[in-house]
């Protein structure tokens, strides 16, 4: 497995200042990938064909500042790797990264990578931050896919460390090692997909759980709020210290997970026949909005996630002790 | 709504020491909320037929001595409120509350309830930890079960916040405030659920996720210790600091949770459609263990639970700030 392509593994996980990477798409997850490099001392090159891309782009950094500065990272000088290029060609030019976030449409995305081929430089490693159209899909019409593959933010990419690294049928091992790489360098924990299934993995388990929440506030057996609170005060703690099975797994005490599953397994599988199957319908589209704007609607957004992201680093924090 | 019987809410909220609890049942989760109670400074007795009852209690409440320090509480004298009763009647001799722990077998619980309402003291509160049979059932044959209801704690009770509060049928609401006002006074977050459905409230949610969790790790889309990588890394971080519903909430940006409703409603039913439905079938199981052994099975027990409770109460103090 050879990463004489990736100048961050030369350097033994540190970030060298030289390595370029190109931002395309300036929404918020891109503008969010664009501070997270810069704050590593990245050249980045924002490429987008809206009018206010300098603007918006500049207003969006702002943003994140307080939470870099939250994680450890100087910015005072955060623009000074910065520039702009509407042409993707241009944009591209010398570029040892690609962090795609271009909209979730097949078509789209296809005639993007063809493009995004014809400007790249040979070994340059492209990272789509993809949510749901898989890297064999997007690539299809590439001549040469082998360095492309999923890398997908958990929202926001700059502040939650995950990152899911889903490879296509083309990637190759060299490309893969690169992109886990890379993430790690800058701070984040990539985690390999072996196959591309809808949804990859971290909103899988977030459809699962958020059917049974939505079914049992709908069917009024808990108050929304009250959910929330009963997450945030047991398996939210727990999962945020070890993930389900690390906690099933001294869940069976000394006999481990086998234990476990002898003891709760029946019991387990025994909820999975009663757990709810609800839908979207009118009825619980209504009764959701209510019950959140009864929980939630009478303090302003900017301080509900003011308060939710200092909490968050400071459990981040936590975590690194 | 009176709360005179509640010694804890005539103190607003301190626990006075005159309180006197009996734990039913010195299993784990008995010996935790004993530990808990006696930290608090509250008299407790312990009752249970087992032969070893002094010396496993004794045993297992040193093992919660660090926990309990790390959560600020003074544990020099954590056994000087500690009494040993094997008969149930003169264990409940002047007893303010009542946590019962026995066994999840409808016929001994509903018995046992006989028993604890002839030795009862008028105007005490009935607790249990049951997670499965619900008060409605298991107080069936008594003659007035209104002050009785279960209040489930996530297992360990001494350190994980949660407390489900779950009223039966002839719960008064009286009682329904005393046992929020215990539980809040003991530093605990109860949160009452309304429908006494099966697995009440987290065990749902948890059963639910662990579905998929157990798909995606039988079906190869990752390995065990990724998933948990997965989850801790982005969904566990979110949920300890805000719950699923206010996650989403602030994921719908100022268009608040309607908002998010439309954009992510649709994918997410979509996702719904392509959960997995495992069993733990022997081949499953067998594939599950596999896993667990490569991941979790060269690190000794204790030193695993360590690590995460360490970690446990590093996020929550994080939490408190």
């Amino acid at each position: 497995m050879t990463t004489t392509t990736n100048p961050l593994n030369e350097k033994s996980g540190m970030v060298p200042k030289d390595a370029k990477v190109t931002v395309i798409g300036a929404g918020v997850i891109g503008i969010s990938w664009a501070g997270l490099f810069l704050a590593n001392g990245l050249k980045v090159t924002v490429n987008d064909v809206r009018p206010d891309l300098e603007e918006s782009t500049l207003k969006g950094l702002n943003e994140l500042k307080p939470s870099l500065q939250a994680l450890g990272y100087q910015i005072d000088h955060l623009e000074s790797g910065l520039s702009f290029e509407k042409d993707l060609a241009k944009a591209l030019e010398g570029a040892d990264y690609v962090q795609e976030n271009g909209p979730e449409n097949i078509q789209f995305k296809q005639n993007l990578y063809v493009n995004i081929e014809a400007g790249l430089k040979s070994g340059a490693l492209v990272l789509s931050s993809s949510s749901g159209i898989p890297a064999t899909v997007f690539a299809e019409k590439m001549k040469d896919p082998s360095r492309v593959l999923v890398g997908h933010p958990f929202n926001p990419p700059h502040l939650i460390p995950l990152v899911e690294i889903v490879p296509g049928k083309q990637t190759s091992e060299a490309a893969i090692s690169d992109a886990k790489s890379f993430y790690a360098a800058l701070g984040k924990k990539p985690v390999v997909i072996n196959k591309e299934v809808p949804g990859f993995v971290a909103n899988r388990l977030q459809a699962a759980i958020f059917r049974e929440c939505v079914y049992l506030v709908s069917e009024e057996v808990v108050r929304m709020e009250s959910l929330d609170d009963i997450v945030s005060n047991s398996i939210g703690l727990r999962w945020a210290a070890a993930g389900p099975f690390k906690t099933f797994t001294l869940g069976g005490g000394p006999g481990g997970f086998s234990h476990f599953l002898e003891h709760f397994g029946p019991g387990l599988e025994q909820l999975w026949q009663v757990l709810g199957s609800p839908h979207f319908d009118k009825t619980t589209v209504d009764k959701l909005v209510e019950q959140e704007t009864r929980a939630y609607g009478q303090v302003l957004y900017e301080d509900l996630q003011k308060e939710r992201d200092n909490q968050q680093l400071a459990i981040m924090a936590a975590k690194k002790q």
